[in-house]
Parts: structure tokens; C-alpha cells; sequence
């Protein structure tokens, strides 16, 4: 889709807008750091430097469940409740259908509708681009821009399913794990793994008829995080019961969220888990570029698809596989 | 420590010595593969060619458990049952404390006395050099040597509280959890997402006054496996209790494994398995060199206290800091 790009301001125009909280700015903010045209990219760290010093007041939550946990809903609820106690609040939705044009989001209007228009909310749905799992590769960069426009707290959904879990756990400071009741293992499909990164986990849709599988099913879970070892930081997930029709079990969590707040910056948990996280951005932005340097040298693509049969086959070793496609990078380019 | 190395062999005899199930000649090629000289990494490669048309003969089980669960001992037990059903078996262990002196390894000498002895089966310690958790960066290559000598299964021991697991993981066909009965979550201490990875779990120690902790143990884990979401392979991991003392529940054990391994190959499963983990095993040895070459780089080098100290201190965005670094690779060396 061919599209002509809206004229882009100064670092400083941006900077200072977004910190003067304008969500036009920020919007358009976001629009040039989820760019990939390379002007925009020098551009965009300039703005990113400038806004740096009024980040941090945050804080992060991200929120993952499969589809059909009741996910849009239960933010939509668990928003208003935030806006409620007057927290300001911003959403990075993710949604894997969407397309991005000229810098706004087509289709996806009628998610959450009434937290969109609450003046206290921020709502910001990403195109998933490329990245599996939809946690798109600049989620981090925008949770920067929203909390130096002065949000409290920010939510960041993710669907569950694929790696975009382990991305999301490294970029937030509590991580929820939204499960129904009753729905049997098959229908839970979440990935492995995933319960033991939730600092909490919240049973959805726990109304009506459902109100006893509801209660079955939180002590079954509370029963199995007891035999996970436990965190270093001392922290015990808990599990909830919430309805989001009804509006009940939303206090319990945001008082969870603010207790594990309180918990990890007396232990000082909060500011070194945050240190390592940053750290841990900048290796992986190192990372992710260097395979990306290596999957695209033209030397290694001749190649790759070749050696990588004969490694499958077990007709070469693995490692003489990996040493031949090194060569190939090494190799100056005809 | 200095020591001369002995004469090496050409590609064809370590071969051949090694699928004609010589000892020496195995011992001898475990020590070339392990070996960090550049002449020797030609020639082990050499060697791996040559034996590769050998290997996938064996059953490859992982071991895990924190230090205190009595891996030695259960391993010691557990092979010797297994010999006793007339199975070639090697183990590969990890002594994080032993060092390798052309070739033998000092210390360790009273681990496993009897299964040494043994002569169905080849212990082989490994010193654990840098590797954190005890997984030599060879051990893949030794396993796939071990199995050209023409052994039934092979056990890898890791020790449970590093990333150690999810390497063996990585190149193993079953993992085995082995966990205390009643030791608290505290005494536990394995590395969270390991319970996941498990293809069963073993309470060791389920003897005398112990019996009754392990059954109800059991019961708990079992229930806890219920909760997660099932391997898309189908297979329900076991929880089992043993007693490596009084030789009870061995049986059961290799049972599930060797259940496991139908189960796998008769879905398609086992050997599609194995080539995924010959893929992942060239791209991880890829990823490795990329990142060794990376921070490796004297103009990298130079930087990046510098720039990380910025980034964790949140004076320069991670994505800044990482392309700052990225550039420094890229410039010519002075």
C-alpha cells in the first residue's frame, strides 16, 4: 500500500509535545518510531534521547491470555477501573489484523469503545508487522514515549501463543496471566512455560453459571504455583477471580499490582530489574541485528537452504554446517 | 596448566576405533572434539563426518535435579539397572570442580566407582569449563560420538540451576526431572520453566521414612502437570517415585522411557524431533560465533562498559547504545 507520508517535525517538536502530554504528538510520535525508513530511524532515537529523562514514572503491566479469555473486554473493564481512581492510562493493544496506513490504524474501531473515549485513556493499537505473536519490534520504544507523556500505568496486551511473552515479561514490571475456568486443557493453549512468568494470574469470566468452576479453578492454580520454586525476589503470584461484565474482582487485581509495586521497590527490585531490562533491550537489538546481517548476505542465502537440508538429513554435522556458512559470511563479497 | 599434547590420529582411525566401540580411541576422540586448538577443530570435524552415518542408534535421556537430590547416586543405580537389562550405556556427567590434564580428568574418581566398572557401560566426566551449569560447549558432539561406539542410551547429567537445561533439552529425545520429596520450595531451587520441559519426573529418595512424603509428593506433582498445557505430542509426563538405595521404581522408570520413545516414533514425532534439534544446533553454533566475533571486536570492546553503564543508568536509550556499539563493529580496525 503506497501511502505519502505526513511531513515529520523537529526532534525537539516532538519531544516536547509528547512531554506536554499531546496525544496528537505522541500519536504521530509512535507512527515515526514504528517507521522503518531510515531517515526516520535517526530521527527517532533523537526524539527518544530527548524524551529519556521523563520516563521511568510508569508503571508496566502486561497481559496476556489466549484468544477467547475474554482479553479486550477485560482490559476494557480493567481501564475503566484504572480511570476510575483518577491513574491516568495508556493501552498498547496489539492486533494482528490490523494494517497500518499513513499512520493510522484501519479497522479495529470498535475494540474498546468506551475506553477510547475516556478522557484519562490512552489507546494505541499496533500493527503486528512481521512479529509472531504480535508484540511489534518497537512496543518498547512507544511504553517509552506513553510514559514520558505522563500515564501512571500501562497496559500491554499480548496473545499468548507465541514467543511474544518472553519479549513482553522483559519490557514490563508485572506480567498477568489472564485463564478461564473450566475450559480444560485443550482449550487453554497457552505455551509452555507461560505460568511461571505471571506475577499473578486472573480467572476470566467468572459470572453466572460460571461463578463455581470459577472458585475450583483458582485453587487449583494457586495450588500448582505453590510447587514452582519459588522467585528470588520473594513475590508470591496470586490467583483472582474477576468478572468483566459484572465489574467485580478488578479492585483486587489493581491492589495486587500496586502491593507487588510496593514489595519490590522496598526490596529494591523495582529499579534493578528495570537496569537489567534496558541492558537486555540493548543486547537484543544487537542480536537481532547481526542475525539479520547474516541471514541476508548474499553468500550466506546462496547457501543456507542447501546446508540446512544436509544438517536435517544428518548428512553433515551441525557444526561443520555452521562453520561453512561463517566461511561464506566471512567471505568478501563478488 | 601446560601439558604436551599426545600424537594425534588421522580422521580414520579415530573413526573406525570409535564404531569399532575401542574405548581408548573413543576417550581419545572425546578429548580432540573438546579441544579449543585450531588444528584440532579441522580435524574433529573430520572426524564427525566420518562417524555421523553411525549415529541416531541411541536413546538420549537428560538428567536433571538441584545438587542434594542424589543425581550420582540415582545415576549410578539407574545404570546399573539398565546394563542389567544387557543395554550398552554411556553417561556423560559434568564435574564443574574437575579439570581436564591431557585428556584425563583428575578428581572425580570416586563418582559412580561401580558403574565405571561396569562393562556395559562408559562414564565420562566432563570438565565443565566456561559453561555456567555445567554443559561443556561440546557435549552434543561427545553424545553423537558415544552413540557411534554403538551405545543403547546415553544419560546427560546437568546439574538444574542454569540455562544448562534448556541446552540439553536441545539434544536430547527424553528429560527427566528428578525432585525431593517434602524439601520445600525452598530446598528445591531449580530454575522456574524447568517442571515444563520435564518428559516425567522422578522423586528420588523414597525410602524408609521418606515413603510416605513421596507418595504424597507424587499425588501433588502429578496434579500440577494436569494444570499445564499439553505437549502438542500427546505425551502426559509421568510423575514416579524411586529408591536409588533399595533399587525401587528403576523399572518403572525405563519403562516410561522406553514408552515414551514408542509413543514418539510411532507418531513421527521422535525423528522430526531430531532434525529440528540438528537445525537448531547449527543456527545456536552460528549465533554463538556472531556473538563471540561481536564482543570480541576491539573497537567494541573499547566501548562497552561505557555505553552499557549509560544504557542501564537510562542516559541513553537501549536501541541508541546498540546501534552506537553495531557501528563500532562495522568501522574498520585501526
Amino acid at each position: 500500500m503506497k501511502y505519502k507520508r505526513k511531513k515529520r517535525l523537529t526532534p525537539e517538536e516532538y519531544a516536547n509535545g509528547v512531554i506536554a502530554g499531546n496525544r496528537v504528538i505522541l500519536s504521530r510520535a509512535i507512527t515515526l518510531i514504528e517507521s522503518r525508513h531510515s531517515d526516520d530511524l535517526i530521527l527517532a532515537e533523537k526524539v527518544l534521547e530527548l524524551i529519556l529523562p521523563h520516563t521511568g514514572g510508569s508503571l508496566r503491566v502486561g497481559i496476556t491470555g489466549v484468544p477467547g479469555v475474554g482479553k479486550s473486554t477485560f482490559i476494557e473493564s480493567f481501564g475503566k477501573y484504572i480511570t476510575s481512581r483518577t491513574l491516568k492510562l495508556a493501552v498498547l493493544t496489539i492486533d494482528p489484523s490490523s494494517q497500518i496506513s499513513g499512520g493510522s490504524i484501519l479497522g479495529d474501531k470498535t475494540r474498546m469503545e468506551e475506553l477510547s473515549n475516556d478522557p484519562l485513556a490512552y489507546v494505541r493499537p499496533s500493527a503486528a508487522g512481521n512479529a509472531l505473536g504480535g508484540v511489534n519490534h518497537k512496543t518498547r520504544e512507544t511504553m517509552l514515549l506513553c510514559e514520558a507523556a505522563g500515564f501512571d500505568v500501562i497496559l500491554i496486551e499480548t496473545v499468548g501463543v507465541g514467543q511474544s511473552e518472553t519479549t513482553v515479561k522483559g519490557i514490563v514490571d508485572f506480567f498477568l496471566l489472564l485463564m478461564l475456568a473450566g475450559a480444560g486443557d485443550e482449550l487453554q493453549g497457552i505455551k509452555r512455560g507461560i505460568m511461571e512468568m505471571a506475577d499473578a494470574i486472573a480467572i476470566t469470566k467468572c459470572d453466572n453459571d460460571n461463578i463455581h468452576q470459577g472458585k475450583l479453578a483458582k485453587a487449583e492454580y494457586q495450588n500448582a504455583l505453590h510447587l514452582f520454586p519459588p522467585a528470588e525476589t520473594g513475590w508470591s503470584p496470586k490467583v483472582m477471580t474477576c468478572s468483566s461484565l459484572q465489574n467485580e474482582g478488578l479492585d483486587n487485581i489493581l491492589e495486587d499490582i500496586l502491593s507487588f509495586e510496593k514489595h519490590m521497590k522496598s526490596k529494591g527490585y523495582f529499579q534493578s530489574n528495570r537496569q537489567q531490562q534496558n541492558l537486555h533491550w540493548m543486547h537484543e537489538t544487537i542480536d537481532n541485528y547481526l542475525k539479520r546481517a547474516f541471514i541476508n548476505n548474499p553468500n550466506v542465502t546462496q547457501q543456507m537452504d542447501t546446508l540446512e537440508n544436509e544438517v536435517i538429513q544428518n548428512k553433515l554435522p551441525a557444526i561443520a554446517g555452521a562453520r561453512k556458512l561463517i566461511e561464506l559470511f566471512n567471505k568478501k563479497i563478488d
